[in-house]
């Protein structure tokens, strides 16, 4: 990546987990001067240890001469933050968030500061926590924002001067459709692969279940990846994306049933004809990936 | 793996694809003289140039001498044998198929041959044809035979040797207990990854269509690989083992729907609960599988 900056500005990331850590690691190599807000002084420490930022701290002073500060927190702090937090921020700053719900984020910081631009860059690793950064986690993944007719053009031009400099693929969308999208495609699924889990916890015959568990091989452990992930984040997609994930289960379960249906009328060619239609459309969404 | 004869039997395979072209790499490097019997003229040429067998031929004939003959067909082949395959089996043989779904092919099978057994190795790759076979497919992977009190104990012994001598590991069970193990764990999962791609196919919102696709990451492609896989073979799985199909796709309802209802519920407490129960599982069902 090259360097963007001649002489850094100083920006702030709150919270150095995955997403955070990955943001101090790949800024530095940027040129800027990233300064590190975490909750706990052990936390401090093993972030001074993986140098995921020039200065990093307990202390929300350490804000202050920030002109874009990153809220990389888990959703529900974001929704709900600390009066501290609220304060410390640069009323000249920009403000962005690394949320994967925008529209409860919206309605909430859109009242907390004039600079608050909604964004999730979508990356991820299975890990988490403060030894999860890593560099280049942003690079050719879709960094996503969600402004409305309040955000300001000059903040949001910043924020997506920063996702081109980590190397992501900018788009802007409303946040409503935004949230539906996220649920298709990464909470319904998450739903869907965890009930996977339990209807094979649930088998109440135990010759059943005892030969399902020897058999199953890497059909049943790709499904299931998501739903066996982190609980709380699962938790949390369906806790703040509530009302999309229930709508896209509506449609999900009107599928099941169709397909249902199917089977009980031996509709034979119309579920080769389905499961055509679905072969296609995996392949034409995968081919249309960047590698 | 070491050569089991000193004077090679003759093994029949009929149909050299994934299943049939693997078995035949494997056992002719155990030292058997391997017959194999394909439909084509054309299959037959391919098959020869990959070596797949010793003796590769369009003729039923080719089986007359052979004391095992194995049946890798597509399940709907063997649901439906075609009378000059049946005529071709020699008496005396023992008799063994590799279907995903065992009480059918029992009951067809049992009044067709007195040396039948039903058997299952659990092995797949994503590639099917006479190209498909490879070596060592069958290692550490399951194999399940399906016997019931009609099956000769000479007979399953013989496709226990065959099977160990391939590196598998060795399973019995109750054909019924076999085919609702399957629906759970291979069967269901591509239904559940299938009708998750239907229900992104079908979102009706252009917009957020359009953003979903271009969200859909890797854990969209894990969850849904299944469900894109080879429409005839799904389609195979829910016709020839439709009734587990349907009590596990039952199962799978109603714990949607429970779910569902603690989200509407805001019940994230439960959530969070079910979601940490489904982590484990997961990890405990991996954890006991061979590497």
């Amino acid at each position: 990546m090259e360097q963007k900056q001649s002489s850094p500005h100083c920006i702030g990331i709150v919270g150095l987990g995955l997403i955070g850590g990955s943001l101090g690691l790949d800024l530095q190599s940027l040129g800027f001067q990233v300064h590190g807000l975490v909750h706990r002084s052990i936390t401090a420490e093993k972030a001074k240890k993986r140098q995921l930022a020039q200065v990093i701290s307990t202390d929300f002073q350490t804000l202050s001469k920030c002109d874009l500060v990153i809220l990389a927190l888990p959703i529900g702090e974001l929704l709900n933050p600390s009066k501290d937090l609220i304060n410390a921020l640069p009323k000249s700053a920009v403000i962005t968030d690394v949320g994967s719900v925008k529209a409860p984020v919206l309605k909430v910081w859109r009242k907390l500061h004039q600079n608050f631009v909604p964004s999730h860059p979508m990356a991820g690793t299975t890990d988490s926590g403060v030894e999860a950064g890593r560099i280049e986690l942003f690079k050719n993944r879709p960094w996503i924002a969600t402004p409305d007719k309040s955000t300001s053009p000059m903040a949001l031009a910043k924020v997506k001067e920063l996702a081109l400099a980590l190397g992501s693929q900018w788009t802007t969308a409303d946040a409503e459709v935004h949230d539906q999208a996220v649920a298709l495609v990464s909470h319904l699924p998450v739903l869907v692969s965890a009930v996977l889990l339990k209807t094979l916890e649930t088998e109440n015959n135990s010759s059943i279940l005892s030969l399902a568990k020897a058999l199953a091989s890497s059909g049943f452990a790709d499904t299931t990846r998501v739903g066996g992930g982190n609980p709380s984040l699962g938790t949390a997609m369906m806790e703040n994306n509530s009302s999309a994930v229930l709508r896209a289960l509506t449609s999900y379960k009107s599928n099941l049933k169709e397909l249902e249906q199917h089977i009980l009328n031996k509709s034979w060619k119309i579920i080769q004809a389905e499961l055509e239609g679905t072969q296609t459309a995996r392949q034409d969404l995968l081919n249309n990936k960047p590698t």
